[in-house]
């Protein structure tokens, strides 16, 4: 893997709104594709109840089908709410595991019934057993940069629960912006908090467009020292909150401005574009993305070096 | 004035783009709105030839009846592209004149026929003439950061150009992106370049958010000290080199973001909404402005402190 790292959320945090349920055979498709463009790691769904979001009802066939075939060439995540969508994961062939808490104690009711302390211990658990499993572990914070139930979330709330993930082992952490409400300036200082507590991190981000600032939270973040962005084709997935199509920050408008800077030109933005035309073409409306609108800029309009 | 300065260009740069001509009443109406929500500077139009662009052919009319009115409350800024124009903002009260080159020698010809140096001789000429007046004067750098024509602009030749207006006594400098190219890294190097010349420079920045990077190219220039900030209600104002509805900067995402920030919090965001709500009803379809379809992140939603 490079310094850069792209996780595509776009076939669970995309799909998860979307009421038209999408074929297990046009995922597995588009997974390949992904793959194929040599993003470095695809979440192919979350393992929740089938009759709570019935688009994620294939989870477990998807990895089935997919784990074996792409091992080596992709990193395949899977989302985990609790010890059932574990031991689902865990039947399946998950490389990795994503599963998180929230910064908000509202939200983290709402989501689990749980306090966010009680959640953390929870998630914690999880971690570690699957760890311990020989899996790679992902712990988030979601809503940390705001919520949209409870407006304003103190940095050292997150803060706290990073520690709790560090002094647990759980290394790699991801902070999400659930709700959109984060904005450069706070992107740079909670990150700059989170090195503070030193160790070995490998901090992630996840960000939403909702309010226009996806990109310029990720250069912020990035200018910090984050490396792991996760982002969605066509920048599929709206915010809960709002009513606006504005989603996940756009995975090839992301690695179109990468690569303008001379970074990850390994990917395969074309291809990348091609899947966003056919998000765009399976749910027949424009997307937030737009760079599959307009196509990148022609290769005479590289920056000199 | 405060230390972030917001210049609404959407009037020129946004209309000028729009084949349905607005009535001059109607511009008026919505530059006493954005005045009334305390935007720093409007961009009321530009001179051309009235047959060229009949969207601006009001131009000298609403100067003759904002100028006075709106002395005081807001500084009106117009357009020039030649003498010609020069004169006729003279003769009907532009308090700012806006007058540029630009970096690309294809671009330049296109325009005006000339030579990026010929160019820069006439319009050093004519910004001089302006001040000697008594009147403010920003010249900008058209394609300062590559060009639809040409891709790649060199570095050099931008600040080779601001070195110039420098040397002619011409400080306050707009840097414009016409075609949508710079990307955050790009942005702050060429700033600090350009403030490594020395001496007293007023920078600007005008963005297109093409390529989805508009405000993080907004946020990159703040970080290197930029203050004056180019934008347009309800991101109106595509790029004439791709044919998506992406523009510039739209102003009310980056006063909310702004605000967000703690900054310009005297701007009445809330007021310049109403105006993007009305430019996409006037033009009847979806503008590529966020917050004007979503709302602001609610009260309880500040930042704490």
């Amino acid at each position: 893997m490079s310094a850069i790292i792209i996780h595509e959320v776009g076939l669970r945090d995309g799909l998860q709104m979307e009421k038209q349920v999408v074929p297990t055979d046009q995922k597995r498709k588009w997974i390949e594709a992904i793959a194929g463009a040599r993003v470095d790691i695809i979440q192919v769904g979350s393992f929740v109840h089938p009759e709570k979001v019935p688009q994620m009802a294939d989870t477990d066939a998807l990895f089935t089908e997919l784990a074996a075939h792409l091992h080596g060439k992709v990193v395949l995540s899977g989302l985990v709410l609790n010890e059932k969508g574990l031991e689902r994961g865990m039947r399946c062939g998950v490389e990795m595991f994503c599963m998180g808490v929230s910064a908000s104690e509202t939200h983290s009711r709402k989501n689990t019934g749980m306090s966010i302390d009680e959640a953390t211990g929870r998630i914690i658990a999880m971690g570690r057993q699957a760890q311990t499993a020989g899996k790679r572990v992902q712990v988030s914070v979601q809503s940390a940069f705001g919520c949209g139930f409870e407006g304003p979330v103190p940095q050292e709330r997150v803060v706290g629960i990073v520690k709790k993930y560090l002094d647990a082992g759980l290394t790699n952490i991801s902070l999400a912006d659930t709700a959109g409400h984060a904005n450069p300036e706070q992107v740079e200082k909670l990150y700059e908090a989170i090195f503070k507590l030193g160790g070995t991190i490998e901090a992630a981000c996840h960000f939403h467009n909702t309010y226009g600032l996806g990109l310029a939270n990720v250069f912020s973040a990035m200018r910090v020292g984050v490396r792991n962005y996760e982002s969605s084709i066509a920048g599929l997935g709206g915010c809960p909150f709002t009513k606006i199509a504005a989603g996940n920050v756009c995975t090839e408008d992301l690695v179109h401005s990468l690569q303008r800077m001379c970074l990850r030109q390994d990917i395969d933005l074309a291809r990348l574009i091609g899947v966003a035309k056919e998000f765009a073409g399976f749910f027949n409306r424009e997307l937030p993305g737009l760079v599959y609108k307009s196509g990148p800029i022609p290769a005479e309009g590289k920056l000199p070096s």
